[in-house]
């Protein structure tokens, strides 16, 4: 195979054989196709789109571009869940825990990730003593016997992905549903589970600003999860204001532990508990997501959710003392505050901003190399749809450097907009498209 | 400025800054920006297009990357003639002498070029003891005192425009208008000229395969010419046949001379008296094209033509008594004929088959490292609209192995197409732009 007819062939609109993509995909991971001709097939794809067949084909081909992980060695049926990033999204550390208490097993694989906040990995060891690298087996027995597990991706999974990620964000060629599709999806498929929730964010703070987007991605990754043999279910759900209140590493945490305790906020509960209820479906421990919503929802309440959270924290090594003692998380030694400049209703708290500002607090980091300060954070004391007062705190930044406080508190004053009519908060949750 | 943002902007269809396309090209030439990101703005620019301003920025860039000509201390309006390539194209080397004895001074450079035969340069060292590295003071002094001269591209001129269209070719984004356009005039007006005569070949055997391309490229080119300041023409010319009948290295230069004796094929005669006149009218030497023309004839006739090329060779330490002993250039020592299966008239001689058998016969490089046989070629002994009787000889194919010339016949006998019915000879020149 030649790599420039390849290229050739795309560029003219015709679709590629799954031998090509492969062919390709194998190249480039090996270094045998050098970066230029791959990013002109990159570039090429975006202005040509993929084929559901091609996007299924790219999917595999990433997939098995590394190792895959074999979860058979875990009774029942395993249930992943993956969302495409949203700011203040901390609801694997809700759902997962009420999931488990319901019997579904959940072998989870997380990143540590760019951006507005740490990933799930980092969030997690904001708890003293949580260990995220497990080996292989450890990982595997901790799913039998406490029914839930979490370690950071090792570096043998999807590295076609990897590399070509990395070479579309340096080459404008990200914005593809096909490329973001089979980047996601390759990495679950590699990942082992047998089913798959996908929560789509859409909306200012999520990659998918509107919800034609996020549906069209949602679709095609229903397909893909389908067509590879794993049911998949997506939910679109909202990211026009951050998810909860807190957007940070341990102060999402403490936020997830109130949620468990049945007083966390109310977009967090309710996105826990369906995309959890969903999982339970899914697991084959209910008949209907109706049915899992009410087991989750009892498993809240009956603190079974809080109890598995405990006992998972134990097992990886962590205190479960935190849970009620939240000073063992790291702690923050300033805090800042906005305050309303007029009295009004919140009709807006655009997430893309308050995600940078939280990123600027010391909360998320902008190259691979920084570091984290996992005590940093905002708190927002409003969401959209609430009345405010001239002078109450909108939100409150946490972190150890004044000058990085100050800078977040500046970027966050523009995200909120203060209307003088009553809004409504917006639908939580807006399709959910595969069930 | 920001490499991504950049390939964004074109991405999205935004017309590009001055400032940014010369941030690109010196970032790129200096190895700042890499590869990866180049090839993802071609492609972008393959999908998007380059607007006139664009492209002249484009080649403004490219044109300044490295060195370029100063023709200053040379007495006169200097005329370059460039070919978009074809098959047996050898008029440089019949309208050089030509418009040199018609007062035009000639300081051309010229390439060697892969493909169907060698370049320019190639050719001319096919004469013994031709020398076309000149000192440039060498060059400069020749054109003052002898009227014309030919050097081989230095290694600084245009580095831009060379590092892109290596990328080019190897990431399928050679076919766009303002690319090519900005490659070839980056280079013209880099050479210093202060007058162009762009002959835009067209049909089978070239890179233009209707009059369409052909004319949308030569506007392009006659525009970012005379924005630069510099008086540019193109010519449309027929390349559905090879030009003339000889297609190599020396048969081109003996065709040439045959050509300047008075002798040679009428399509390259006329080419070269056309063109010819034009470079006379642009170098100031004639009122109009059509008096340039009478004056080219002229110097065909009176036999000025053939002592210039004479007085040329010797100045660049040829020999020029090859043209009168054609025995002193490089001899080949096989010869293989091809013949007409059938009786009737020649309905096509497809240029681009007869180039590659050329090249199979060693006179053409496929890769730079390839060695060329200075004395392999095709001589056609018909062309289109020719009658033909059963078993005449169609073309003779020379070099010096029997497996090439065996396998360039093969390839060559589906270029001719015999007809039962009178087929008129192709116009010659289809179109002038720019005069």
């Amino acid at each position: 195979m030649n790599m420039v007819k390849i290229i050739e062939k795309k560029k003219s609109g015709e679709a590629l054989s799954q031998e090509e993509i492969k062919w390709f995909v194998e190249g480039y991971t090996e270094g045998s196709i050098p970066d230029y001709q791959a990013s002109a097939l990159l570039m090429a794809i975006y202005f040509k789109g993929l084929s559901k067949e091609e996007t299924f084909y790219l999917t595999e081909a990433m997939r098995y571009s590394g190792d895959t992980i074999d979860l058979s060695s875990i009774k029942g049926i395993k249930v992943d869940k993956h969302s495409t990033g949203g700011v203040g999204d901390k609801t694997t550390l809700v759902l997962g825990p009420l999931a488990a208490a319901c019997g579904v097993p959940i072998a989870k694989m997380s990143g540590r990730g760019l951006g507005f906040t740490g990933g799930t990995v980092d969030k997690m060891e904001s708890i003293p003593g949580f260990r995220t690298a497990l080996e292989p087996e450890e990982f595997l027995n901790q799913v039998n016997t406490v029914g839930m597990s979490v370690i950071g991706q090792t570096a043998h999974i999807t590295p076609a992905d990897k590399k070509l990620y990395a070479l579309r964000d340096v080459t404008a060629t990200v914005d593809n549903f096909g490329l973001i599709a089979s980047s996601i999806m390759s990495k679950k498929l590699a990942a082992g589970s047998d089913a798959i929730v996908l929560d789509v964010k859409c909306g200012d703070g999520a990659f998918m600003n509107n919800l034609d987007d996020a549906r069209t991605l949602a679709k095609i990754m229903v397909e893909i999860g389908n067509s590879a043999g794993r049911r998949t279910v997506a939910a679109i759900t909202e990211m026009g204001q951050p998810l909860g209140k807190a957007i940070g590493n341990s102060i999402e945490v403490i936020e997830a532990i109130d949620t468990l305790k049945g007083k966390g906020p109310e977009d967090i509960t309710e996105l826990a508990l369906q995309l959890g209820g969903i999982m339970v479906y899914l697991g084959g421990k209910a008949d209907s997501p109706e049915k899992g919503l009410e087991m989750t929802t009892k498993a809240l309440k009956d603190g079974s959710g809080l109890a598995k959270l405990a006992e998972f924290i134990r097992a990886q090594g962590g205190n479960p003392n935190v849970i009620e003692d939240y000073t063992l998380f790291p702690q923050h030694s300033l805090a800042k505050e906005l305050k309303a400049e007029k009295a009004g209703y919140i009709a807006k708290i655009r997430a893309g901003q308050i995600g940078f500002a939280s990123q600027l607090t010391g909360a998320g980091r902008a190259t691979k190399e920084d570091q984290i300060d996992l005590s940093a954070g905002i708190c927002l004391c409003k969401k959209v749809g609430d009345e405010v007062a001239e002078g109450d705190t909108l939100a409150v930044f946490y972190g150890n450097d004044e000058a990085k406080i100050s800078a977040a508190v500046k970027e966050a004053e523009a995200a909120f907009e203060i209307s003088n009519v009553p809004t409504e908060p917006p639908l939580l949750i807006k399709e959910i498209i595969g069930l």
